[in-house]
C-alpha cells in the first residue's frame, strides 16, 4: 500500500484550528509517536502518550488543542479539535486504494441458483454460493468463498468478506459488514433430555442484523429457535464473539472480542461489554449498561449501571472487595493476634 | 419461511390431554408469549414466564397438565406433558421446509478425487473438496465449501454445512451435523523447547465423531498426536469450543459455547460444561459431572459432582464463599472494631 | 494411516543409550502407556505417568535414564535423553506419510489473477482465489478454500490449509503454518464514538507474520490502525485465539487456546500465555512473563514474572490468596466467636 500526501493535503483533510513549524517531507506512512520516522505522521490520541511527543521523528504530528509544546525541527504541529478523528479521516482516504471497489457483477466461478435475485450493481465474487431464493441488494459485495442460504437477504452497500455464511432465510441490513468466517444463522443451542438421550429442539427461526453493523472474523451468530435473533442498527461486534439463540441485541452496543451471549437474553440499546465477557441466558441488560473484560453476569441489570466481576458485581462494589482480597493474608494475621491476645488460640 | 397448520393439525402434532377454547384464526408464526400476535401459536416452557400466559395474543398455547387458569377470547389452551417437547415436534415439520431434503449427486463445481468413494444416495454440494481415500457414506450432505480430506470418513446421514473441514484420516458417524465453519483434526498444539526454539511434536493421530453428535459453528477439534481424540455417541458441542489433541469425551456430553479443554482430558458420560468453561489438561471428569459457566478445573472431579469458579470447588463450597466475599468489607471493618476495642489499633 | 516398523529401525531412529528385552512385534501403532497393545511403542513423557509402565502392554517402551525397572515378556525397553523428542522423531517420519508433498502447480479450479506472482515449486490447491498483486514463494501450499488478498505475500515452505483467509497487504514469512479457517488481517476494533453513533476508525495497516510461525485452526489476527500487527519468529498460537490490531508479539512465544489480546499490547520474547488468558490493550509484557490459564491482566508485567488471576496478581500472591479465599467461612466463624467473647455482638 502506498501513501503519499503533501503538507497542504494534509491539512485540507485535518483542517487545523493552529499550524506550528514547517517540514520539507512529504508523508509517506502513519506511525505511532514512538516509532515513527521521518516522512511519517503521527498523533496524540491517548494521554498517556503525551510524553512521547516532545521525542518524536514524525514530521506532521496531529495535537489536542491544548498541547503546550512545539515542533521539532524540520516538523509540523497541527492542533485539532480531535486527533483520532483527525486521523481517522485521512486513513479513509487511504482505505479507498486499500480495499478499490470492486466491478459489479457475477464471477464466472461463482455458483448463483437461477431464482436467486442479485442486483446488477452488485459483485459477486470468486467461488462464491448464492442459493434459490436468495437475494443480493444494490451495491452489495460478496468478496470470495461467501455461502448465501436459500431464502436470505444481503442489504444494499453491504460488504461479506472471504468464507462468511449467511445461513437460510436469515437478513442483513445496509451497509453490514462481515469479516472473514463470520456464521450467521447456525443453529441455537437447544436439547430436551429425553430418555438418557439429548434430542435435539428443531431451530426454525432466523437472524435479522440490522443496518451499520459490523461483525469481527469467526464471529458466529445462532438463528432463533422460532421468531428471530437481532443486532440492532450500528451495534459493533468483534471477533470470535458468541450470540445464542433468541438474544435480542440493541442498538449502537458494543460486544468486544470473545464475548459469549446465552440464548434470549436482551440487551437494549448502547450496551458496551469487554472482551471475553459471559452473559447468561434470559437476562436483560437495560440501556447503556457496561460490563467488564473477563465479567460473568448472572442477573439483569439496570440502565447505565457499570458490573464487573465473575459472578459480577456492580463496578465499585467489586473494585473494593478486589483491593480487601489482596489484604486477605493481612486479615487472617490479624485475627489470628487478636485471638493470641485474647488467650482464645488453640495453640 | 412460510408456516401454516390448521387447529386440528396442531392438535395432531401436539396431542393434547384437554384442549380448552376455540379460535378462527389459522396458525401462520410461532412465538414467545410476550411477543405473540393472533394468529401464533406459543408455549410455556419455562416456569418463569407463567404470569406471561394470561396476558399473550397467541391464537394457542401449549401449558402443561397442572397450570390453572382458562384462555381468553379467540384463543384455544391445549394441556400437554411437556410443552417444549410438542412445540418441538412442530418445529420439526417446519424445519422439513427449511431445510429440504437435497437432490443427490455431485455439483458439477465440486472437485471429488477419482480415488474417493461417493455414496450414489450422498449429496456433495457446490466448490466441495473430497480428497484421494476419503469416503462419504449414504445419503450424507456435504453442503457448500466443505472440505473432506485424504482417508477421511463420513458416516452416514451426516450433514456438513459450508465451510467445514475434516481434515485427513478423520472418522465421522453416523447423523452428525456439523454447522459452518467446523473444523476437525487441526494439529494439536504440542512442542518441545529446545535450544531455545519451540520444536514442533508432529501430532499424527486423527479424530473420531461417534453417531449423533452436533457440532457448533467455528468450534475446533484437534487430530491426537498419536491415535484418537475422541467425541461420543450423543454429545452435542455449541458454538467456538476448543477441544485439544487425545482428549476423549463421553457419550451424552454437552458443552457449551466457548468451552475450552486441554490435551488428553477425560470427560465420562453425561459431563455438562457451561459457557467459557477451561479444563486443564490430562484430568478425568467422572461420569455426570456438571462445570459452572467461565470455571476453570485444575483437577479430577468425582462422579455426579458439581463445581464452579477458577480455580473451581464443589458448587456449593464455591456459593458460600461467594457470598462471604461481599462481606469483605463488613468483616474487615469488624476486625478493625475489634482491634479499637482492645487497644491494638497502632492508630 | 498405516504404520510399521521393525526393531531396528525404531533403534535407528530414536537412538537409544540401553536396550533391554527383545519383542517379536513390528511396530504398528504408537500409543499411551495405558491404551497401548502389543504391536504400539509407547513411551514415559510425563512423570505423572511412572507407575504405568511397568502393567504397559506396548512391545517397545521409551524410557528416560533414570528409569529403574525392567521389561516385561516379549517388551522391549529404551532408555533415550527424552522420550518426547525420541518418539516426536518417530512421528515425524509417519507425518510424511499422512501429509505427501504436493505436486506443484495451480489446480484448475483455482482463481489466480494474472498479475499476482506464484512460484513454479508452489501448490495452489483447488478452489483457491489469489489476487491481484499478490505473492506465493517457492515450495508454498495453499491447500484448498485458501484466500490470498490484493498484495498479501506468502513466503517459501508456507502451508496455508483449507478455509485459510490471509487479507490484502499482509506479509507471511518462511515455513508459516496456517491451520484451516485462520483469518489473518481482519480488521482491528475500532470505533469513534460521535453524535450517538460508533463511527469506523478505518483499519489501513497490515499484519506481519515472522518465519517460522504456527497458528491454530480459527485464531484472527487484525491488521494494524496503521503499521502492522506483528507475530514474531518462531511464536505458536493455538487454535480459537484473538489477537488485536496493533499488537506485537515477540519471538519464541506460546499462545495456549483461546487467549485474548487487546490492541496495541507488547508481548516480548519468550512469553507464554496459558488458555483462556486475556490482556487489556497498551500493556508490555516483558520477555519470559508467563500467564496462567483464564487469569486477565491489566497492568505491565515485568520480565520472567509469573503472573495468575482475574485481575493477576504475582502468581505466589494469587496462590496464597486463593488458599485463604476458601478459608472465609472459618475466619468469619473466628471474628464471630471474637465478637461474642468480648459482648461485642448485637445479637
Amino acid at each position: 500500500m502506498q501513501v503519499s500526501f503533501t503538507l497542504a493535503e494534509i491539512a485540507a483533510i485535518a483542517k487545523p484550528s493552529r499550524t506550528a513549524g514547517t517540514t520539507t517531507e512529504s508523508i509517506r506512512g502513519i506511525a505511532s509517536l514512538g516509532s515513527a520516522k521521518p516522512g511519517d505522521i503521527s498523533f496524540l490520541g491517548n494521554p498517556k502518550y503525551r510524553s512521547a511527543v516532545a521525542s518524536t521523528l514524525a514530521s506532521i504530528v496531529l495535537l489536542p488543542p491544548d498541547y503546550a509544546g512545539g515542533p521539532g525541527p524540520n516538523q509540523v504541529h497541527m492542533a485539532v479539535d480531535n486527533p483520532s478523528i483527525a486521523l481517522a479521516r485521512l486513513c479513509s482516504r487511504i482505505e479507498q486504494s486499500l480495499w478499490p471497489r470492486p466491478a459489479p457483477g457475477i464471477h464466472p466461478t461463482a455458483t448463483v441458483a437461477a431464482e436467486a435475485s442479485v442486483a446488477e450493481s452488485a459483485t459477486v465474487g470468486p467461488l462464491c454460493v448464492v442459493e434459490p431464493g436468495a437475494a443480493v441488494g444494490e451495491r452489495a459485495h460478496l468478496q470470495a468463498h461467501v455461502f448465501v442460504g436459500r431464502g436470505a437477504r444481503v442489504g444494499e452497500d453491504s460488504w461479506l468478506m472471504p468464507g462468511v455464511v449467511v445461513s437460510a432465510e436469515c437478513t442483513l441490513g445496509k451497509r453490514v459488514r462481515l469479516h472473514p468466517g463470520v456464521v450467521i444463522g447456525s443453529d441455537g443451542f437447544g436439547y430436551e433430555f429425553v430418555s438418557g438421550r439429548h434430542e435435539k429442539v428443531p431451530q426454525v427461526g432466523a437472524v435479522l442484523i440490522a443496518d451499520d453493523v459490523e461483525i469481527g472474523a469467526n464471529t458466529t451468530i445462532d438463528r432463533a429457535r422460532f421468531g428471530l435473533t437481532v443486532v440492532g442498527e450500528g451495534t459493533k461486534i468483534d471477533n470470535l464473539v458468541q450470540v445464542g439463540h433468541n438474544v435480542v441485541i440493541g442498538r449502537h452496543c458494543l460486544l468486544c472480542a470473545q464475548v459469549g451471549i446465552a440464548g434470549s437474553t436482551t440487551l437494549e440499546d448502547y450496551v458496551v461489554l469487554g472482551g471475553q465477557a459471559g452473559l447468561a441466558g434470559h437476562l436483560t441488560l437495560a440501556r447503556g449498561v457496561k460490563v467488564g473484560a473477563q465479567s460473568g453476569v448472572g442477573k439483569d441489570v439496570p440502565a447505565g449501571a457499570s458490573v464487573f466481576g465473575s459472578p459480577s458485581l456492580p463496578l465499585i462494589v467489586e473494585q473494593r472487595i478486589a483491593v480487601l482480597r489482596k489484604r486477605l493474608p493481612e486479615l487472617f494475621k490479624r485475627v489470628d493476634a487478636l485471638e493470641q491476645h485474647l488467650g482464645l488460640k488453640a495453640e
